[in-house]
């Protein structure tokens, strides 16, 4: 397997992308590695280059560009570039830590649409109180407006995610709504929550409001894409202020505060964690014709490491080709 | 002033609310209040009943009512007649910890609709990190579908509410949205951001994101009732979840956690008061003819007081009435 990696996307570009990148290559030897971005800085961070290739590139696409602008001017992009290695068939999945909405249009301007796809949704994996796996949500940006079609076609490629790549037993499938009951919501998810009840092949087990998504009563969660942005950004916003907050009252508040912080740093560290997502890799770009990932430009090399090893379960588990076997059989 | 209260709705129900009315009612000789409910059980709390009138009720509508059906036929429920005493003018503003629905409907139905008006609106106040005052955030799910008309209404009567009954001066309105720049989100964010900047008479400071709701940028924040609700929900779980685990983590991890925890205590409780919204009251019902507030269903004395409180302050700064004069010069 090949992957097209994006280096110079990213807050850390090439330097947590290339270390990623490293780990994963020592570890798993079925991986190869083409790394799109400025030669000399790739390098020094590259001990040797066993299954990497390098593609120099000089252009990047940045935070601040406007998406649709940026991969039709930026065609020397290391992004750009990536992408094109995977629909030329030169690399067979994609992963980059660079500007979100590029990334989306890279992904289905240039690697293109999964038929029968009406609209590709970004899928990150979220963390679940005492669960060893997060729970997906989707679409958590990509599109802003939404059809009952569109929250039908996520449930199923999400429930095939699920099962193959993080291997849940019939995963439970639900709609993000402000309540529980089946008549909640605008019509547009009452509707949805009709069909999806009716859909074969996937576990509906009903609507989740956003106050119980990380309790852990679904694997995945549908929503459109304003929603889900909203829900995910309120979630990492609330978690990591109550962080700060914390941090900053038990060391500002005097020497016995301090010594008790001491104290509790081991239990404080394992709360840290339960709320740490970098170890289930990045969002997916679900709906396009390979696996593509993308991690927070934030994004540590652990990180990287770890959307490697998802867009690898991804491929290995031919998930791709069950989701488009489903299609087919449905519009036969 | 004379408050109509629906003293049976709430998990705790009559006692916190008796207790609430009995403080606000020592500290504030303009108020005096209409407890509707159950006779017996509100004596029981009450040590005497200066300014304050028992109404008998022995029917009340619970949290799983169905709202209109609820109001439709439970017209002697203890949050009917409140409702019906504050159209009749025997009080001048209600408040109740029940069915938020039914609550609405109340407000909507029987207090009626403030001229002008499209559609009342949910507006909680939530914690600003190192604020004095927290932000209102409306609606928090009174409408699931909105339209740019809507929002702008909000967007007035809930800055009145800012300047007036929290005496921010020039409050900072804001549109939640999924991005910060002015052409982000879909066609009615689009065209609410731009009628937003041209409305006079309120400081539009642009877009925010969910994620910086609680960095104090706005002090008042415009969204649909879908958004609203799961964002209010999505912070609410959030910061409740990381508190939880949290003691969890200091509490099961040993005796030196556990004395680490028993140190920083004073430090851990300033950081739960930062997010305790009990000091804000409850939601407003903003849009209906008369003050009226929500508070939670678990919500303690303390909350009840200071809706009461809240109540006041609308009431005694006209608050309503500044509403009505501006809608009324706006359609001249």
């Amino acid at each position: 397997m090949k992957v097209a990696v994006d280096a110079m996307g990213g807050d850390n570009a090439p330097q947590v992308v290339v270390e990623g990148v490293k780990r994963a290559r020592d570890e798993f030897s079925d991986l190869e590695f083409i790394l799109f971005g400025d030669q000399e800085q790739i390098k020094q961070y590259l001990d040797n280059d066993e299954r990497i290739t390098i593609m120099h590139t000089t252009t990047q696409i940045l935070g601040t560009d406007e998406p649709m602008k940026a991969i039709r001017q930026k065609k020397d992009s290391s992004m750009v570039l990536a992408a094109q290695a995977v629909k030329d068939g030169q690399a067979d999945a994609m992963t980059s830590l660079g500007n979100s909405g590029a990334l989306l249009a890279a992904g289905i301007f240039i690697i293109g649409r999964l038929k029968n796809i009406s609209r590709p949704a970004l899928m990150p994996t979220m963390p679940i109180i005492a669960g060893d796996h997060g729970f997906v949500l989707l679409d958590a940006g990509a599109n802003a407006e939404v059809k009952v079609d569109y929250l039908k076609q996520w449930a199923i490629m999400a429930s095939f995610y699920a099962s193959e790549v993080e291997e849940i037993t019939n995963p439970r499938v639900a709609l993000l709504n402000n309540g529980s009951e089946f008549d909640k919501g605008d019509r547009l998810h009452q509707e949805a929550y009709q069909q999806l009840s009716q859909l074969e092949g996937i576990n509906f087990v009903g609507n989740v409001e956003a106050d119980n998504v990380l309790q852990g009563s679904a694997d995945v969660i549908v929503t459109d894409g304003f929603t889900g942005n909203a829900v995910l950004k309120s979630i990492e916003g609330t978690a990591k202020l109550v962080v700060s907050e914390l941090k900053n009252a038990l060391l500002n508040n005097g020497l016995k505060a301090k010594l008790g912080a001491a104290l509790a740093k081991p239990a404080l560290i394992n709360i840290k964690d339960t709320f740490d997502v970098s170890k289930y890799g990045g969002a997916v770009l679900m709906g396009v014709k390979a696996p593509v990932v993308k991690s927070h430009g934030s994004s540590d090399a652990r990180t990287v490491y770890y959307a490697l090893v998802q867009l690898r379960m991804m491929y290995n588990k031919r998930m791709l080709d069950k989701v488009i076997q489903y299609f087919d059989q449905e519009h036969k």
